[in-house]
Formats: C-alpha cells, structure tokens, sequence
C-alpha cells in the first residue's frame, strides 16, 4: 500500500487542511468550519496547487451554506452566488478555483425542487465528486505512463507537481505512485527548485513519506547527475501547454530539457487536458510572472544577498515543444507533431 | 577608480581578515596577531578561495616569526618548520597553502648570514611578494579578455573567482573590473549558487561594491536568461583544468556549458597557469568532493528539507573541454585543440 500525503481531509462534516506553509518541519492539520476560514487558508497559500486550490473551493462552497436555514430555492441560490462571490477573491488568477465555484453554483442551480436537506447533501456530493474527477484525471496519467518506463527506472523531477498540489496522486508524481503500487523498485532525484523550494520542502517530504527512494539535490546538480548517466528520464508537470507544445512551468523545466537533450535522456511532461490551451498558439503568448526579490535575498527573515541588489526572479520558463519528448495525459500519451496531435487529443 | 573589495589588509604591522562568514549582513575585519589566530581564521573560513589562503598563509609564517628572539639561524628555523608544521594542519588539501607555507621556509633558509631584523623584514617582503604576484596575474587574465569582450557586455558567471578568493582582482572578475577601469558599460548576471550561495552572499557583494551592474539569479534561472538573448558570454572560474580540457569547477559549471553551446553563447574559462594540471590527463581522474547534506537541508539552522531525506551533494562537476569555447591565462588566450595548445603555453 502507498502511503499519501493528504493535503486536505473531509472528515466528520469538517475540512481539515495540511498547513503548507509548515512543512517539513510541523505536520499539522487545521479543521475549517466556515467559509472565512477557508478562504483565508487558500489566499495565505496553507495550501497551494491549481487543482487542489478548485477542490478545496468547492468544499468552501458547502461549507458556506451547510448551516443555512433558507427557506425558498432564490434565498438559498443569493446566499450560494454570494459565497461564490467571496471565495472567487481568494486567489484571483486561479482558473481552477473559478472553474469550481461556477461548477458547484450551476450545481445548486439545478437543485430547485430539493429539499433544504437534499441540497446540502448533494452540493456536499459535487464537491466530493470534484475532488474524486482530479484523483481519476491524475491515476490515469500515471497509468498511461507506464508503457514508457520500467522496474528499476530512475527519474528526475522538478518543483511540485505532487499530492500536495492535487488530490492524491499528483501529475508529474503520478507515474512514481502506480510504479510503487506495482512494486517496483524506482530511484527519484528532486531538485529542491529554488527561490521556493517545493522540491525540497514538499516533493521530497511526500515521496519519502510515500516509503519512495528520493534523493534531493539542488537545481544546478541535475546536469552534472544526467552527465553520469544517473538518470533515465525526466519528468515535470505543466502550468500551461500551448497548441505547438510549448510549455510553462517552473523556472529551471527549460534548462533541464536542454541538459536531457542533450544527454538523451527523455523528456515527460505529465497534463490533465485542462492545462492544454488550443487557444495559445505558441509560448511565446504566455506571459511570465515576475515575483519579489525577497524571495531570492531572504531566507525566513536571513538576508542572503547584499542590501538593494538587482534581482531577476521569473517564476516559469517556456520550454520549447522540440525539446519534449512525449506528453502524458489522462487519455493518453501524445508524440510529435504536436501542433496535430495535441488538437487531435482535445477533440477525442 | 574601481573600488575594490580587500579580503585581507596588511596594515600596523597586522594582519587584518575579512570575516567572510558574515557577508553580506556585515562587514567586519578582525585583526590576527597571532599564528594562532591566522589558523584559526584558514580553518574556520573566515575567508576561502585557493589562492587568498595561500596568501594568508604567508602572512602567518612572519607572524609566527615577528616577535621570535632566537639568537642563531638554526634555531630560527626550527621556529619556522614548526610554524610550517601547524599551518598546514588548517586546510589539509589547499595546494596553494602548501606552496605558500613552503616558499616561505625556502626563502627564510636562505637567510641564514642576514641578522634576526633582516630575516623578519624580508620575510615579510616575501608574503607581501606573493600577494602582488598573485594580483598581477589576475590582472593579466583580466587584460588578455578584452579582446573577446566589447563595451555593454553582458555576462554570466557563477560561483565567486573573485577579490574575496584572491588578490584584488579575482580570475573570473577579473575582467569585469578591468572592463570597469576602461569604463565600459557592462552587465553581470550572478548565479546564486546552492548550496553554499558564493553567488549571493559574495559574488554580487563584491561586484556591487566595486559599483558594476550586477544582477542575481538563481541557478535554474541562467538558461531562461541565456534563451531571451540576454548573455553575450558565460565567464567562470576553474579549480583544476586537465591536460587535455577537461575543467572542474563548482558544481552547476558544466551544466552552464552545455546551455550556453545550446544557445551558442561563447563560454569562458578563466584561470591562473598553476591551476592547470599537465599530470592529470582528463577530467575522469578529477576526484569529485561530496560533501555533508546539511548544506542542502539546513539554512542558517532552519530546516527546509524532511528529517532523514537523502541528499547528494557533490561541490564540483567537470565540463567536458569541448564545450569550452577558450581559456584566459595570464600568458594568454588558449584556443582547442587544448591536448596541444595547454602544453604549449606551460613550456612557454
């Protein structure tokens, strides 16, 4: 059995969220029973991931209106629009929370000719049902990566595209679960993915929680692993894949498909279809965010670089669309062409 | 004028030493009078760099001498093979320190018809003579790069070849500060450089201080910098360069070499005659020190990785000569083919 790290719980008609921002030190769980306290928890990033952020909106949304005493179906949906309203403020660029909120307000929507009752236990069963969709979404990634590896194989990863960003098996860390789940034996290099260290501070922590082989380096040791022929195949998540395949995700995916390339060493990008935007032709339309020096200078209140220091901090890269070698998706791999196939893939 | 940072000052018949540990939050010289002192500061690292330690080292061997009253010259010189005897113990694999230490008791055996003043005073000429030795040849190295370089130059470098690990002008700072002395226009784009972050903490402080225009990244950042058409050249330092290339150097070089090929960007080694080794015929024969894990998973005593986790942590890599587009020596620009050409300039 794979032991996961559970990142949010819903247990005794509570939500119990994994403070983040903890770890690894303190593995500590917090109950919210309001909707405030949710939202606060995802604005002051207790947890983060796209997906996990949308499922643990939409437990947000039941929340709001479990104690309700509504007695028509128009006050119920104002108090359902207005809890939408608020939570929608929590993280304001994350399509995935919007994307829930609308799901469980058309839900509540539908409801009309339930019962108070019946529509807090079924709103309760969407947001379960959301939370369940991400888990298949990601167990499918990780099954359909198994064509491509082996007993014994050994993987590179970047930044957390984990059980922490997800429900349960992560994108990028889905291949190592079901690898585990078969029992085969597997070696995991994380980098520690520097200024914010998810590698270091959440990949690594849930794989060895998960009783899986990892080791952590930093960024700029995986080329000098990959020129030792330690590594066999690389593997990171997404933030965004353009209809050419190029790709955002975390500063440093760019650098090591340069390296793998030219290593030969293969180069996976684990995505749920969502992340794929036909509607981006290329990566040169994404925009990168800039984040805060601090995050390079300081270091829990240390400052590790000289007062008023120039800093360049973006917080993804584009990694070109030659420099993949095959993307995994929960319906499937895709090869080259991408500019075809991924299209293909959509409309399937 | 350049100003420049000075790791150690001669000054009041006293050694003062920059504590490096403490950059760059302050900035803080502590007088050493005593051999003592000076082995104290080469073992505790208030200062590193091959060839300032060496120096250092010089200036121990005539503190350790300045106040003997030893009335014969064998008796001086017992004082001064002891002397040689303990220093050595404070970095037991700095082959600069050995060299220094050794000319120094070299020089003071050929004292033996000059009086106990006389000795004292050109043994201290002497530690001051390797000082300024070293300074002139990283003021070559700096002058022979301006023929590659050109006004409003951008480079990258990583790690610290700079003042505080040499005399004034560092290897790989070297010709920034002489392109700053002609007043060119230049930009400086510093690796941080995990996990001991000379990038961060001394790097861009020395840059910063001698008033160029420096900006730090992280590691995993220089390929997405080098992909925008943002570096002209990548200049790095080397810790031991093969007969035939092959060139370690803090980790994270060689994987700066392959992307800088990648996006055909010239890659630059810069490093002193003595640093390349004709009896070490590849880069395969270079050991590779690993060292503690708790450099990756520990900050300032905060812990930012899970308790157990495996780290590997090697501090150097070796970048294949063919990705090295030339070397900068105080003798010259060497070209490939390097088997050849580095022999050539040595016999010089």
């Amino acid at each position: 059995m794979v032991e996961f790290i559970q990142p949010i719980l819903w247990k005794d008609d509570s939500l119990y969220i994994l403070n983040q921002l903890k770890l690894p030190e303190t593995t500590e769980y917090n109950s919210k029973k309001t909707i405030q306290e949710v939202f606060h928890a995802i604005k002051d990033m207790e947890l983060r991931g796209a997906p996990l952020i949308g499922i643990t909106a939409a437990y947000g949304m039941y929340i709001g209106i479990k104690d309700a005493s509504a007695n028509n179906h128009r006050s119920f949906m104002e108090l359902v629009r207005e809890n939408a309203e608020y939570l929608r403020q929590s993280r304001p660029t994350a399509v995935n929370l919007f994307w829930a909120i609308d799901r469980m307000v058309k839900r509540a929507a539908e409801l009309e000719d339930k019962s108070l009752d019946e529509k807090k236990y079924l709103l309760l069963e969407e947001a379960i049902e959301i939370q369940k969709e991400d888990e298949s979404i990601n167990r499918s990634i990780g099954e359909n990566f198994m064509p491509l590896l082996r007993d014994g194989i050994r993987i590179l990863t970047h930044c957390n595209a984990g059980s922490l960003a997800t429900a349960k098996y992560g994108t990028a860390t889905a291949p190592m679960y079901i690898a585990k789940e078969k029992g085969w034996a597997m070696k995991v290099f994380a980098d520690e993915t520097r200024p914010y260290l998810q590698g270091a501070r959440l990949t690594s922590y849930e794989l060895h929680q998960a009783e899986i082989d990892v080791t952590l380096i930093c960024d700029n040791m995986a080329g000098f692993l990959m020129s030792q022929g330690k590594v066999d195949v690389v593997i990171v998540g997404a933030d965004r894949v353009a209809a050419n395949g190029d790709t955002a995700n975390k500063i440093g995916t760019m650098s090591l498909a340069v390296l793998a390339n030219h290593f030969k060493i293969p180069f996976y990008v684990a995505v749920p279809t969502p992340s794929i935007d036909l509607a981006t032709p290329t990566g040169k339309e994404i925009p990168i965010e800039e984040r805060s020096p601090l995050e390079v200078t300081s270091w829990y209140g240390k400052q590790i670089a000289p007062e008023g220091i120039n800093v360049y901090n973006p917080a993804f890269d584009i990694t070109p669309h030659a420099l993949i070698t095959a993307f995994v998706t929960e319906k499937g791999i895709v090869l080259p062409d991408y500019q075809i196939n991924l299209q293909k893939l959509l409309v399937k």
